[in-house]
């Protein structure tokens, strides 16, 4: 069993993302990432300080922008014109979810497709939707792929089984695999025998967001296992949707939690900022 | 076999949208559809003809506005802002493809989402994308869920392999089925073993575009299939992607080509007219 851990890969695109910082400030421009985040949710700030450390690592500029848990919503769309109009930030993320009393309606529509490095935005996703593999994907969506690539996992013609159909992972990544030529079925709360759709797949790729909820008995010999789910265990321990153990011993290969995709998640974020300075220059926005 | 008719589909949504429409005329407002038609292809015209009697019969107005097929790409766009901004029109459906000198680009990214009645604009799209059922779908997309729901055949936990993964077709209905609580697999061209992908489905939706291609010995027993291809086959006649008079022995129920879908989809078109109509009025454009 191999296992397929993040850090080679999120090392990787990290080391590519710094040869094109170089080359991009040899040009004049120095690429910039601005953070949303209002209030101070645990999830955020840790997410938070693991971006910070990549972007650090890499030399690539960022920003933190910060609004009190009680802001107004004219307060957060007010913060984001003017990240979206400042042409030194050359891409903006915003972390959710938000609070109850704020949405992303207004940001959803009006942020720049070069600037929307976490494919909130309608342009991005309607790309995705319409199969354009040049749009930006979600970072934890396209962070799959990046593993799947890196690890030369051929796609064409392989099934695969995504569990969860969210906005964030389930829906993107399975249109993804789709225009890599995979075979995708989408399960998802409501599907029967989820079992039964798990172990005729050469690939799964777990984005239930439930503890353990693939157990060994659900998988095959031989399989390919991505599992995006971060949760804690019943000992407070974090962990994946698929039960490591139990699956590990008839899997092919399988991503660790926590090492897994979680770790690959904020070098796409530097290879999507990267882009978005890439195609500032270019005069594409 | 039960045959799954479009014709009392497509009778049962005109007849809600007259009653819709009188309401809507009670109210000052007259639904009107504007369908823009550059050169003279025969699929366009003889579709542009279905359109102008489904509206006649249900008392809906329409205006089609052609372009010479030599037309340049300001005079498409120019056309169209006009008719975007147009108060009198609630819908506007463009024929495609286009002549390979042209692009819909500025079309996608401005038609106004209240008008986009075949969901060719990136906020329809980013709304089924993200699941939104509220979304307008490609009238095709859509005529496929009319005829499931018409003939009350149940989605959710049900298996449905839908053949083809276009933007019109394969993806908006693959998106939607999943927002039904359907677990739908997505084959294409590169699927390894389409017959096993078919044969252990509830349903089948064959939006390949291919004549004939799935044979009886691709499906199994009591399976409702709906067949979205509109081909010609090798006696110039009519046909779906599924050779029906093969699968018809084994299906519970199946769409017949022509008279199945392709006979639901003006009526969608009108559906959704009235729906941009009811959107003016309700002062959501």
């Amino acid at each position: 069993m191999i296992e397929l851990k993040g850090k080679p890969v999120a090392d990787c695109i990290t080391e590519k993302a710094k040869a094109d910082i170089e080359d991009l400030k040899s040009k004049g421009i120095s690429p910039r990432l601005a953070v949303i985040r209002v209030g101070e949710r645990p999830d955020d700030i840790s997410y938070e300080r693991g971006i910070l450390k990549r972007f650090d690592s890499a030399g690539c500029g960022y920003e933190v922008f910060t609004l009190p848990e009680d802001c107004t919503q004219k307060e957060l769309d007010d913060m984001f014109d003017g990240l979206n109009n400042d042409d030194m930030i050359h891409g903006i993320l915003l972390f959710r979810p938000l609070p109850k009393h704020l949405n992303d309606a207004h940001i959803r529509e009006t942020v720049k497709a070069d600037k929307d490095i976490d494919a909130m935005g309608i342009y991005n996703q309607a790309a995705m939707f319409a199969g354009d593999r040049n749009a930006f994907a979600p970072c934890t969506a396209q962070a799959v792929i990046e593993i799947l690539h890196f690890y030369d996992i051929d796609l064409t013609g392989k099934k695969v089984t995504v569990v969860g159909r969210s906005a964030v992972i389930g829906r993107p990544v399975s249109l993804m695999l789709t225009s890599e030529n995979a075979t995708v079925t989408v399960c998802h709360t409501r599907t029967v025998n989820i079992a039964d759709e798990l172990k005729k797949a050469d690939i799964i790729v777990a984005a239930a967001g439930k503890a353990k909820m693939i157990t060994a008995d659900m998988t095959a010999q031989g399989q390919i296992i991505i599992d995006v789910g971060m949760n804690v265990d019943e000992n407070g321990k974090l962990c994946g949707d698929v039960d490591f153990d139990g699956a590990a011993t008839s899997a092919a290969a399988i991503t660790p939690v926590p090492g897994g995709v979680g770790a690959v998640t904020t070098s796409v974020l530097l290879q999507s900022t990267v882009k978005g300075a890439q195609r500032a220059l270019n005069g594409r926005m």
